[in-house]
């Protein structure tokens, strides 16, 4: 998940007094996921630097499932290493993405495994250092397969690929993903499954506030007192529909849920997974108001929720607003993604 | 947990534009317990309005633990509802405590268990109506107990316990009656236990922005763009050591756990709980930097952190900041702290 690409450098910053928690703004990974493996020493530990993988590694006739990101949008992704979801997560900086080398790094830890699923948000830099290193492990003889997550539906439901970011359907994707890699499936079934779930993914975003980058405490897009923004993408990027009026809850859920039913083509009778995700300032009391609301029209229309979540799993540093992701499930899915794990923040 | 009765009307509230997901304020609470229920419908349910309860009732050979509060600090109170932990959770309105007869409401529905066990915060508003629902209760014949947590140490060691409030160690203190309870103890062994953790767990809180009233718009108090300050209560109340300049996050985790440390007077050898429970806005990533910072100064002081936590389990809303709890444990308080349990919110 990165940062730089997205803005060009002409774009009017504001400076503001940046009130963190942080010592070193260069140390701000290494610090955090010291305190992340301190915290949970049961279900995770650092491999070298910035590589997080489970304390207690399984043996070694499971599928591994490894992904990579940037820092500052805990407890994404790191935060969901552990039984039935990660086996490796390669942190960046701050909103950037590990270079090729350290994911390699990672692949290379799973090499005796049956086969190694890669996942990948699709964001420009980590959609290149995931390639590079798949490619150099491909050469290396190592079995691995590359998934990319795409499901924000801001730029519309026919956008190409490239302006589809990989928001944060990448956790549940993960938990589906972890949990048939768990049951001893092969490569390509755990592949099968998660694709499958990745085509029946979306996710739309609403921004109310935005945040400081902690590291320049500049604030990461602009947004007007007075205003709201629905598709802005979790480093401000835009794509959106831009500055609106804020809504009540009730009419931002539904204004979402709506196009997200759309998106994921759910009908009378099918089931779904509905997941609020906080983007780090809304509290879980307006994601609760926001979910009810959104839980009403899905009922409304004759679809099933079987499962939902109101929770901070990918957030974007002090931001308020919040992504509604809402994916089609199967039996198999449901199962799989009901399937138990241990990991320090997948409750 | 009651905001009233801490400021006087001459405060200088400061009106800003509120951003935030909600509809009409005055249904705030019976709308995010609706969201509660629709989103976690295996672990809660609704019981009349504003108290919730087990989805899954237990059977009535086990003591009942119930507790009350006001609303908008989720996921407490009522996010911990479940296998393991509560029975029931009573709500009030936005920080303001439940009427005693909604308590006595939820206490009736305990009344054929061998007990009931009221878990009280020390808030003036929480003690006036825990009580009046308690002392009616008695006179029914239901056998119940309270235990009130107070453990905030920001008025000093020795502040008698009207000025000592209870921050989120109720949650832990929970979790560890829960087990006791749900293991099948008498209601005098899970009161004994329960208040052995309750004399051995301070909390220390520190704020470093403050959040609105989600009803008036209004901050909760006041504080300068480049202070912090130490103690500050969780509903903005005073008592703490007043603003200061911003301490890094190293300095102001040792700051806080060496003032917990005296205060638990944990020793060489002694085995602790730490938990980074966070105000709102703080992220994780701030939270787990400080916690790296607090378990350095725990374990290079030869106390062992036998369970940690970094996590939102009381919030006020979108205040930046954090609580850290300390707490000493021996091999059976922390066998019942690490109990499995199925709430919403306790991962």
């Amino acid at each position: 998940m990165t940062l730089a690409l997205y803005f060009p450098t002409s774009y009017p910053y504001t400076v503001m007094a940046m009130k963190k928690f942080i010592n070193d703004p260069n140390n701000l990974t290494k610090e955090l996921l010291e305190g992340l493996a301190l915290a949970y020493p049961k279900q995770v530990k650092l491999s070298g630097e910035k590589i997080v993988v489970r304390a207690v590694p399984k043996a070694k006739d499971k599928v591994a499932i490894v992904t990579l990101g940037g820092a500052g949008h805990e407890p994404a992704l790191s935060g969901f290493v552990g039984e039935g979801m990660l086996d490796a997560s390669v942190v960046g900086d701050i909103f950037a993405a590990p270079g090729g080398p350290k994911v390699l790094d990672a692949l290379r830890l799973f090499k005796d495994h049956p086969g190694i699923l890669l996942v990948i948000l699709n964001h420009a830099g980590d959609v290149m250092n995931g390639n590079l290193a798949f490619n150099m492990a491909v050469k290396e003889g190592i079995n691995v397969k590359k998934i990319l997550t795409a499901e924000d539906i801001a730029p519309g439901l026919d956008a190409p690929i490239e302006d589809r970011r990989g928001l944060g359907g990448c956790i549940p994707l993960i938990k589906v993903a972890g949990a048939v890699a768990e049951a001893g499936k092969s490569l390509s079934e755990v592949l099968a499954v998660a694709e499958r779930f990745n085509q029946t993914m979306a996710t739309l975003a609403v921004t109310m506030k935005t945040a400081t980058h902690p590291q320049s405490g500049q604030y990461i897009s602009e947004l007007p007192d007075d205003k709201m923004e629905i598709g802005m993408g979790q480093h401000g990027e835009g794509g959106g529909t831009g500055p609106q009026n804020i809504l009540s809850a009730d009419e931002t859920a539904e204004t979402i849920v709506k196009k997200l039913i759309a998106a994921t083509k759910l009908q009378k009778g099918d089931k779904a997974v509905l997941i609020i995700n906080g983007s780090g300032a809304t509290t879980l009391m307006e994601m609760l108001i926001v979910f009810r609301r959104a839980h009403q029209v899905l009922t409304g229309t004759g679809i099933n929720v079987v499962a939902g979540r109101c929770d901070e799993i990918l957030t974007v540093q002090e931001a308020a607003g919040f992504q509604m992701f809402l994916a089609k499930v199967d039996d198999e899915t449901q199962k799989y993604y009901e399937a138990p794990s241990s990991t320090p923040y997948w409750k």
